[in-house]
């Protein structure tokens, strides 16, 4: 790189390597051992292998048949298998085009895939699918050429290859730009967020905090986990979550974002107790005891007793901020690293309260404009390309 | 009657009889054939021999223990075959006495009972409880000893029977005057009313109209199924019901009260579409074009397509008027005298709307109270007790 005038830092995945910047490039160099197929001692050893098989099954218009694809998988948003994006390697759209011949083809034919996909481009499962389905338990599954052992789609998450297969059907139906080419959100001032907000009667909460210290392949695996732990205990909590999303700039800000069907419940909850012929018949009966004043009840419905009780938490905010405060969530399944981040300081965000972060991060504001949207920008865009032309919509409607 | 100065009047159950009073008396006439056992023409052929048979098998004592059971069970609400009741004939009070000996051995069998009891008094099934099990469906089976196949017990209803057992339970803890001759609920006043109400942050719904023209038995039995109906009818809306009440005085008015956790929900609701791989895809991608302005998404999680629409009906009120004043409601299962009393009019009241009926209509006024409580005014008092005394508590909390 110093030859070449570039900046360089060692930087490590699963081994070290090294990632430098030629001209506003960046230019990765991973070392790997030369080993004999099958006999592989890090994750990369196969590359050399996967470049020389590429090489001699793809030339010339299939290469543009592979940037096209590479390119649509960008535009909407399910290009890289890192964590993060869950979605498809560029290796794996390279043995996509050899697979099925060129771009159109590739989107046909996922336009038809199902729940479980299988496709062995070696033949090495040939009359044994079933095998192959047993040892790949993934939604997508693209036997390796080069390694039988091996699904080139293993990072392929099941939402991401459905967001594939949606962007497939609708790009047959009506091929636009906006697939390759997407435009950004539209930024929210602070007067369109509140009547967005207002319109739609829902709640927007926000978790927010400092950088998570990690690579971002951790990063976000402990990103996606607590927010479904989170998710997990807002609903325990009687909190109706219609979504939940996590958002970071990965150096300075991390948000997760949930929308609630109300973020204030009643003072009472319905409480089912145990079956009259129980042995807990007494333990219920002498708990609820102290707290008759506050509740309704027992009565019996079924066999079982039933009491009103008074919420803990009614506001999301409580509940939120005492969980979170102790040990930044740990005991509620917030991953360690997260944790961590959220021990530095956080705070709880409730609808036009985001504002304040939004009017001076950019790219959060336009990460709330998308979410409030609710439907990836392409899909918007070509919704609203199929509804201008009613005709069209009536003819899709008809098949 | 004329004889005896009294009044009477003819009437019909499934057979007609004569019902009279004198000096305040009410006195049943009831007509039946002379039968042959098991050659029943009427239900009530069987009476003869009951009479005899609890004749020959109880005397002195033992009635008194019948009339302590009759008064208890009349005390905590579940004494009466008829279909409001859903409880405890004479008949079966008089058997639980010949089985068990007196009021507190049959209390003491009762706290034992479990959700399948069968008592089999001739011993017809000895050796084959099975059989009886899978004859009688019903909670609790009492073999009729005058008719190996009737249930004496076929009227009393799983929540009848379950307050039953917990009173039982109760009562053998602690004894109390209260189950023999509970107190009246107290009478709210427009000023509790509304202070009791905004305590609990619940919403009450009331359908109230006129008489629905129809014996007892009838009259409740579609009650109680309108009830089921229309409580399915809130919950397939999205409203969340904590409890369902059926009320009438029989010959004035009639209402039907649910307790929701809000009576108002947001304006957009979570809906769920078809997977991506679905030939419904298309379908719910068109249907969903017009709708663009007012929703949210089409998103995808897991393999399917999500969006968030507007409610039709966010106001329970605006629910319940919409499908009663088409038809009485027979479309959402309002059952047929129901529905033809709520095609002579009907209200929906929310919370102190309640009120101007209370006023007018005392025992209304005491069932709401009652409701409020949300449990059998003997539990309640029986509790206070319990409470009074705090070792009582803890020795309950120890066992």
């Amino acid at each position: 790189f110093e030859d070449l005038r570039g900046r360089w830092i060692e930087r490590y995945a699963d081994h070290p390597y090294v990632e430098g910047w030629i001209d506003g490039i960046r230019v990765d160099v991973v070392p790997c051992y030369r080993a004999e197929p099958g006999k592989w001692l890090t994750a990369v050893d196969r590359t050399p292998y996967h470049t020389e098989y590429i090489k001699s099954r793809l030339s010339g218009e299939a290469l543009d048949q592979v940037r096209l694809l590479k390119k649509f998988t960008k535009g909407i948003g399910v290009y890289g298998a890192d964590i993060k994006t869950g979605g498809f390697s560029g290796y794996l759209c390279e043995l996509l085009i050899v697979n099925y011949g060129d771009f159109i083809k590739t989107l046909e034919a996922a336009s038809k895939w199902g729940r479980r996909t299988i496709i062995d481009i070696g033949g090495y499962y040939r009359g044994r699918l079933g095998e192959a389905k047993k040892k790949f338990q993934h939604p997508l599954v693209l036997v390796d050429p080069v390694d039988s052992n091996r699904n080139v789609a293993a990072a392929v998450r099941l939402e991401t290859l459905c967001n594939f297969i949606m962007a497939s059907k609708c790009f047959l139906r009506k091929p636009l730009r906006v697939f390759f080419d997407p435009p950004k959100p539209v930024k929210l001032t602070e007067e369109s967020l509140k009547r967005r907000l207002e319109s739609r009667g829902l709640d927007l909460v926000a978790v927010s905090f400092g950088a998570v210290e990690a690579v971002p392949d951790v990063l976000w695996g402990q990103l996606y986990r607590t927010l479904d732990s989170l998710r997990a205990l807002l609903e325990n909590w009687g909190f109706k979550v219609y979504r939940a999303k996590a958002w970071t700039d990965e150096h300075g800000l991390t948000v997760l974002l949930f929308e609630l069907e109300s973020s204030i419940l009643s003072r009472l909850k319905l409480h089912m107790g145990p079956p009259v012929f129980s042995e807990e018949f007494w333990n219920f009966l002498s708990k609820h005891l102290g707290k008759r004043a506050a509740s309704t009840g027992p009565w019996i419905e079924g066999d079982r007793l039933f009491v009103e009780v008074e919420r803990r938490f009614r506001d999301v905010k409580d509940l939120l901020e005492y969980f979170l405060k102790v040990d930044g969530g740990i005991s509620v399944g917030v991953r360690g690293k997260v944790a961590e981040a959220i021990g530095r300081g956080f705070k709880v965000l409730k609808n036009t309260e985001l504002w304040n972060t939004m009017s001076v991060n950019a790219d959060f504001n336009l990460f709330i404009s998308e979410f409030l949207d609710g439907l990836p920008i392409w899909l918007k865009v070509w919704l609203e390309e199929a509804e201008a032309n009613f005709d069209e919509a009536r003819d899709v409607k008809a098949r």
